[in-house]
């Protein structure tokens, strides 16, 4: 029996066809406040959908339907009445040159709460329905102008609060990531092509392909999977700050430590809008890095741990926290030796969670400890050098600058499971099995490769993502 | 001697030449966040000035410099080391056609504050100077895209909270109270015409002008400028909301009175977006004019007020409210008497406030009372005529449809200056005093107009009146 060539290409092919056909057209005209809540200069409504620019048409005071896109028209918008409601400047986008690929259009109003809702409620009653979360990205998705990755990046850019996560959301957002998947899925391809010139040779008993390079092809692969699934726990702790628990006995340092580490911050960040003085005395951005200092109230008022070694009130934090600085003093006999026993202690029982010594107090001694890293948090002396360790002990070998870092975990999740497949055909490879299991792990590796870009997805899927967004995004 | 025939007229064009000159061009470049704080969908930076388009293009991946006005652009922001910080439409206003007058752009990037923050501090670097607040409003009235009230309406659009604050706020934007002071001005320089020409013709004894007629003319206008004057106690209330305290001795009944004035509108209110439920319920809003019921939290709770007549506990509550509503207990023997008798002392103690006495629980007696407002706080039973007299107590014989009342504490002022100008005028022309006295009355009464509409201002008048802007406005 001779197969055609291509059989299991075609095979492949099929397995990743969307299940999720994307749709275009014939939706409805939704319509919501894209700008954040509360009292501005101005707002922004958007309107997306095939009656866009009827509707919008009906209830403003020029006729927007043969507008060029990418055009601002300023006029008055008026209720079922005639009343005015408010002067606004309205933006046209014509079909397949908007952010949803539909015709649409930004209304910018005056920046007030009361006309915003009188513009939606217009909007409302001449035919409009009000958008879902994340409706206006999902209809981005379903008409092609973003993958899924891509679409969730949208997410991500506006929660990002540090340099880091900003970076990562952006590159994705702007298709680094889904190139990335998209040359992984070529690999797969032609590794597939091998597979399938052993298979239409399988009963000549020919192993057409160099098996050696197939495994050495899968192993190259596998690492790059295994690579970007690693990376997320660092894009975890990018886009959601990393958890660091300062510890140590009372009058070790900590307030002292915490003030020099938050001082020169707090000065940076209150320049920051929108950022609240809350958020800011607990957390410390260093080097485009957010760490989350954990239940630092205490510790900020002067009220430290009353117990030795403040284990037992330390627990809970060090249990959220994934970098742990144990703080020794130095000018106390046993202190820097009790603290180096805790440590390793605390480390054999948490191996995944970063954990140093600081020896505090190293200005009142006059040998420098050889141990942990040795710090004087009164005086601010090597507190730089402390910054540097928690930005390596978070990025460990990871080039931020070049490498592609993921922070969603429902990419991380099918990258594990993408490994999985992965190891399952090296391993058939390694143990001689047909070439059809080897093909089969092959689809399977592709298919969880799919369900990030969207290639592969359903509607509980999208509806999970998409519910997570905020309406008017 | 025969003076000029519009020499009095080119005085008063003098007097009224704007003291603080209206500035053309040659400004620095201003950058500001317009929409709202906080994460939204998008965020909208805004920035003006001659230098606009060529800073926003250095930072921008096309240059924009030589476009078309209300176009808009898309492509990506970044920063001086070429790093993207996002992808972003921009909206670009050529000189003479924006908001502001001056070459302008609107900057709509991923609402996130870390974007807009890292956008602004782009522009920052790229020559821009962050604007002070209102700065774009106060550039539109210096480069005479608004007058003086009509840019002080744009602050209250923003802040307006119900239809009628709103509808007078557009309505001030729009011109309608310019408009109006246009017609004054207009009578007032006739006038002043008329008193030019028996000043002209002074020597000969003759009194060119009927000064029956003169009279007439401006006891039309002192007419107006007085009504208008009057009705800043409503235009305030509107816009402010009307403070209402509703007292009465225990078990009459309150809480189950703020419950039913509530009721339907807590429905109502809970689908605006953006307000919150705290100023909910301390607010009632009825036919577009918002009430703020003082002290309700006590109420809500079901604590009322333990003293006979609750005298004493609400007497801080009525120095606050302008409407007070007094409850009695059809129920009980005394009560309605009772109430009838403070209410009457109060009103005598308080001329201005609109105080009435409800009388609850008429559906448990037979025979309804003839004093105060008779009701049932439970069944709801005249409830909408209670709320009826209390849109009536505010708005008083004002036709909120179509007179014009202004709301804003500066205009108020203005007016009263001018009506007691007037009235001098007035006074002189019955006391036959010289005409030249009368014209100097005639040119304070068009200083004081041409204040309202920026006309007439000054450096501190304009930064009294901007810096209470928000930034971005």
């Amino acid at each position: 029996m001779c197969r055609n060539a291509s059989g299991v290409l075609f095979g492949l092919a099929l397995t990743c066809f969307p299940i999720f056909a994307r749709m275009m057209g014939n939706q409805d005209t939704i319509c919501a406040l894209a700008t954040a809540n509360g009292v501005g200069a101005i707002g922004v409504i958007r309107v997306s959908g095939n009656e866009t620019l009827k509707i919008v048409s009906s209830i403003f005071s020029k006729d927007l339907t043969k507008k060029q896109s990418h055009t601002m028209h300023f006029g008055i918008v008026s209720n079922q009445s005639g009343e005015a409601i408010d002067e606004v400047l309205i933006a046209v986008f014509q079909q397949g040159k908007s952010f949803t690929g539909e015709e649409s259009a930004e209304i910018s109003c005056h920046g007030s709460p009361y006309v915003q809702q009188q513009i939606i409620q217009v909007l409302l009653s001449a035919g409009c329905r009000l958008a879902n979360p994340g409706e206006f990205t999902q209809r981005a998705f379903l008409n092609g102008k973003l993958d899924l990755s891509q679409a969730e990046a949208v997410a991500d850019l506006i929660a990002s609060q540090s340099k880091n996560a900003h970076n990562i959301a952006l590159k994705q957002l702007r298709g680094g990531f889904s190139s990335d998947l998209k040359d992984l899925r070529e690999k797969l391809i032609h590794f597939a092509s091998l597979v399938e010139l052993e298979l239409d040779f399988a009963e000549e008993d020919v192993e057409f392909a160099d098996r050696t390079e197939l495994k050495q092809l899968v192993k190259d692969v596998l690492k790059y999977v295994s690579r970007l699934a690693t990376s997320f726990e660092l894009g975890n702790a990018i886009k959601n700050g990393v958890p660091v628990a300062i510890v140590g006995a009372p009058n070790t340092g900590k307030s002292t430590l915490l003030n020099q580490l938050l001082g020169d911050d707090r000065a940076i960040v209150s320049d920051i809008a929108g950022t609240t003085r809350d958020v800011i005395e607990e957390t410390l951005n260093i080097e485009g890095i957010l760490f989350r200092l954990i239940d630092t109230a205490g510790i900020r008022d002067g009220a430290e741990e009353i117990e030795a070694m403040g284990i037992e009130r330390s627990k809970e934090k060090i249990e959220q926290a994934s970098v742990v600085l144990c703080l020794a003093d130095a000018t106390l006999e046993h202190s820097i030796q009790g603290v180096s026993d805790w440590k390793a202690e605390l480390q054999a029982n948490h191996p995944n969670k970063k954990v140093e010594m600081l020896v505090n107090k190293v200005d009142l001694i006059e040998k420098v400890p050889t141990e942990g890293i040795a710090i004087s948090a009164k005086q601010g002396a090597n507190v730089e050098e402390l910054k540097g360790w928690l930005v390596s002990a978070v990025t460990g070998d990871f080039d931020m600058a070049n490498e592609t870092i993921i922070s969603n975990a429902r990419h991380y999740g099918a990258l594990c499971n993408t490994a999985d497949a992965l190891e399952k055909a090296l391993n058939g490879l390694e143990t001689n099995v047909s070439a059809d299991w080897v093909a089969m792990d092959i689809r399977q590796a592709m298919f969880e490769l799919g369900t990030i870009t969207g290639d592969i997805s359903t509607d509980d899927l999208l509806g999970n993502i998409f519910s997570k967004f905020c309406i008017g995004k």
